[in-house]
């Protein structure tokens, strides 16, 4: 005992303090992230993810293994618009300096804090989430994409926006989502509620795009890709919307469309009871 | 003689006839290009251009040596996103054809032939073109750009939009433009007319951004760049637009604000007399 005293005193005036003597300071954080060079959110031992790389800016403010939790954790190639995470650390960091010195610990991964907020001890960025929102960009034209490689999913066909509309229309509401649900899916039921699915035809910077708006509270694993994908073969002519709405009713994993590719998905907004980021400085 | 006869006779059946014997069909390609590989549009032989992934996309249909010519010659980082250029070629191709064959043969380079067409022979990409058009990015906000990295030029701070634009109509216009060109300009003249210089602020996709649309017959080297660093400082408050003003009469190359980076430049449109691409796949 006597020993081990001493060689705290020797040796611990470098290290932080034991975390588990006081409640440490929550801060919540919006994360922006090009998704193409991580395998997805979530920590891998042999991968880079997003996560990996915020709990590494972490290590350089605070010593010590981080381990932070993300609203949605996105898969590979997905990205972050408006993503959100929380951390606790040692120091009650001025929130504006925290984001500063993350974004500079960052460099030179895609990925940057555009907000970061105190919160209260119990605040949770999955447990707290009331609402996700995405958006999936799908870039219409034959050329190959040069400035949003690796940001849209680009089909060289002009695809009808109104149809997809009235197709996604059948999918908005409470319902067995089954169907569209990855048969890796995790979660308890297949029974949600999607409370928006809007189909927007946008100039784009390099030709017409066609933008799917989703918001539930929460989703299914794979569900906006299955959306997706599914819609766009009613945007080319070889679904009906009719057809949407029996392979939903199916409530059968073989009636979906094909899985679109993730490198079109953002996670866009997560939203919360209470408003988190005062000032966001996006 | 007869002896030259013989070795045609044998060795000639794979090599592409002789390019001076016949005129050869001409075509114009509309050109879409991520500057950041490239040292530039120009063809150099130590490192990657825009224009030598185009020449080398060209052998791989038809073997031998190719030289195009372009209506601009973008420097290094900037982007393309209607540059024009016109290649000499054995076969009478079609054109789309011949543009999907370019954009095969161009990946994975971040160049795409977005337009194709058969252009007489005395037709030129750049001594017929009558009018070149520039957009000019900038994203206006703290957090480093993730997937406009590059595509953007960034600061860290507000612009205003006004002030830039009263600072932009002194510039339009017949003037001496001496202080807004770089020193190595090879233009006899620095004499031009500036058709139009509008100053636009957009939502941008992760922030707000300025946009510079800048449009004249032909543009001395670093005009545009010269023109924004200038205005930037107009916007964040340190120049007024009457110091731009002062700084245009001087005709002084000292004169100039700081010349930005290339990396928020687009040569976004050539015009010419008669309109060159009938279907424009963008």
């Amino acid at each position: 005992m006597q020993q081990a005293k001493a060689r705290r005193g020797k040796g611990l005036a470098l290290r932080p303090a034991p975390r588990y003597c006081r409640a440490m300071p929550r801060f919540a954080l919006k994360v922006e992230y090009h998704g193409a060079p991580f395998a997805g959110w979530q920590r891998q031992k042999e991968h880079p993810s997003v996560q990996g790389a915020i709990e590494a800016a972490l290590a350089r403010l605070e010593p010590g293994d981080h381990t932070i939790a993300a609203a949605g954790r996105t898969d590979a190639g997905v990205h972050g618009l408006g993503q959100v995470a929380h951390c606790d650390l040692q120091k009650d960091w001025d929130p504006f300096r925290l984001s500063e010195a993350l974004n500079f610990h960052l460099k030179p991964n895609p990925v940057a804090i555009t907000s970061c907020a105190r919160v209260a001890d119990d605040w949770h960025a999955r447990f707290s989430a009331v609402e996700r929102q995405y958006l999936f960009r799908i870039l219409m034209r034959r050329a190959p994409a040069t400035h949003e490689a690796g940001q849209v999913w680009q089909v060289p066909h002009e695809l009808d926006a109104e149809a997809m509309q009235q197709a996604a229309d059948h999918l908005i509401g409470h319902h067995d989502f089954t169907t569209f649900r990855s048969t890796i899916c995790q979660a308890a039921s297949p029974v949600k509620t999607l409370d928006e699915l809007t189909v927007e035809r946008v100039a784009g910077f390099t030709g017409p795009e066609i933008h799917f708006h989703v918001r539930a509270r929460s989703f299914l694993h794979n569900q906006v890709r299955s959306f997706v994908g599914t819609l766009e073969r009613v945007g080319a002519g070889s679904w009906s919307p009719a057809d949407v709405k029996a392979a939903l009713e199916t409530r059968d994993r073989a009636a979906c469309g094909p899985v679109c590719p993730g490198h079109g998905l953002y996670l866009a907004r997560v939203g919360y009871p209470d408003p988190v980021f005062a000032t966001d400085s996006r």
